[in-house]
């Protein structure tokens, strides 16, 4: 399978799922316990990875799984880095409103590129960081309000500490992707069983919170696992199948492809999401949707085009080759 | 001269343009009659040019100047274009609000880059229309009205004649100036003789234009020239020499540089334009002002930049060298 092919298919279900849990709500509001969409999820994609692993194994009997401890010790990493990162988060969105929330998030891609190339030690070239830059920047062009939405003024103008919980937050969420990358590719075992590992850490996290969570209501709508599926209408469990399948692919991206092709994925998903918002919910387009989007595709092309068809330079092989014959032209005329 | 000099002279020269015109008005309206000073601008640079001509010719009798009527009718051409553009203007923004008018002011950018190809026949690299796009959405980006401001709500609601109007008025101002550079580069004439030709049609048309004004108005206020210097101020005269000024260093890029260095000059400068505004005029920055900034800066970097300190490349030539080198070596070895 081609990466380019998992990507787009990341981007429309990415894009799908702001639809669907928007659709998933009754006048704005949830009919079910939303805490438990990413525990079902994280349920399905261990099922699904468990399943997968099963029959692959039947087929070729040597599928590679390490199975040590001190291998499998380090799956538990994304996890708690997102048990941070959710904390993290919450704290943020004391200081600052959703909108500026919403715009720091883009942060995100900028981080990714650096501890991509910090951690996992992958040069970019000059063009691909101005590429990445300008997907940041077009995602949060794309973002800006229009005139007259109520909720703009407030637009950085939150304390200090709001911004710096913003940076730790794009830090965190972006060196759980670079982490998880790091963990699919640092051997050769299977995939399946690499997500074995990694959605059995993520069900258990997942189960926590939602104790956690019921321990602070003092337990008012009683345990969790009692009301799990109350108010799922199709449309919620479309949102569980949903993100437990982007959840998949993500993974598949993080082992045959890398971060940046799932930030350019997501960050399409977003702007695409926003499109479809504007035929579905009738939102206004605005002119700032429209130059984001050019200049998210601008970067797109930028970072994956390859070089010679950028900059229109004799591609060096070739010129060697060219080279190559013309001497050995001159060899034989030599001799 | 390095043409880097110049076209970073011309973008100070260029942003505090507007900022001495700003300054030269009292309670923001014009004590002086605005109409004069295009007039008196190329009145200025006909004067600079002829004493340059006439020093050049004393240094130097060999100087190149080509004098008949089949060559110097074609520098009537730019003040013809000028005429249409200054009525499609006018037509336009009675369609258009100002806001929707400056922001379509962008698209010059592109057209020029379209005109520089076709007229011209320059090819640009896949990069760099990339850049010329990204320069021209960068600077609409920087111009997205912040939240609140009154007339944005008008913005892209104009009647269809108004867009029609802009992309015309954009097609005119970029043939100007692919129009002005094909005759600075048609032959090794001095710059200075093809200045002075130059700017005679511009003295004549303006002098025409005045007399048109008057005549529209009855002669009310008497003829121009009674009333040229009314209310002029220090200032005044300096947006004067600025003007002129400015003038003189757009003819010597589109001799020595072209159209392209010129088009990030000038659209360099109304960044700067609105930077200095934030501390002289104390206007509220955005968040559009500071992502329209760095796209800006990014597309700089994007046409300029040497492309193997882009795109991390081999160059071909010294790859070819390397190649050659090696095959020198073996044939040494053979021999």
């Amino acid at each position: 399978m081609q990466w380019y092919f998992v990507a787009a298919l990341l981007t429309i279900l990415t894009s799908s799922q702001g639809i669907l849990t928007t659709l998933s709500q009754s006048n704005g509001h949830y009919t079910y316990d939303y805490g438990t969409v990413p525990f079902l999820a994280e349920f399905f994609k261990l099922v699904v990875s468990s399943l997968l692993l099963w029959r692959e194994r039947r087929v070729s009997p040597s599928t590679r799984m390490t199975t040590e401890w001190k291998s499998v010790r380090l799956f538990v990493v994304p996890s708690v880095i997102y048990l941070f990162h959710n904390n993290v988060q919450f704290a943020t969105l004391t200081y600052v409103d959703t909108s500026t929330y919403q715009i720091m998030g883009n942060l995100k891609i900028v981080t990714t590129g650096i501890l991509f190339r910090i951690f996992l030690r992958r040069k970019l070239s000059n063009l691909r960081w101005m590429a990445i830059v300008l997907l940041a920047i077009g995602t949060t062009t794309s973002q800006i309000k229009a005139c007259g939405e109520a909720s703009c003024d407030s637009l950085f103008s939150a304390p200090i500490q709001g911004y710096m919980l913003g940076i730790l937050s794009a830090c965190l969420s972006a060196l759980a992707g670079v982490y998880t990358e790091f963990l699919m590719k640092k051997n050769s075992d299977s995939l399946y069983w690499q997500n074995v590992q990694l959605y059995t850490f993520g069900v258990i996290f997942n189960m926590a919170r939602l104790l956690v969570d019921d321990f602070r209501s003092g337990f008012e709508r009683g345990p969790w696992w009692s009301r799990i599926f109350n108010g799922y209408s199709l449309t919620t469990w479309m949102v569980v199948l949903n993100l437990g399948s982007t959840g998949l692919l993500v993974s598949w991206l993080m082992k045959y492809a890398d971060n940046i092709v799932k930030v350019y994925s997501t960050s399409m998903a977003m702007l695409l999401t926003t499109v479809i918002s504007v035929y579905l919910f009738s939102f206004k387009p605005t002119l700032q949707l429209f130059l984001g989007i050019i200049v998210c595709m601008m970067s797109l092309h930028m970072y994956f085009a390859p070089p010679n068809m950028l900059v229109d330079m004799p591609s060096p092989t070739k010129a060697a080759t060219e080279n190559l014959k013309e001497i050995s032209v001159e060899r034989k005329t030599d001799s």
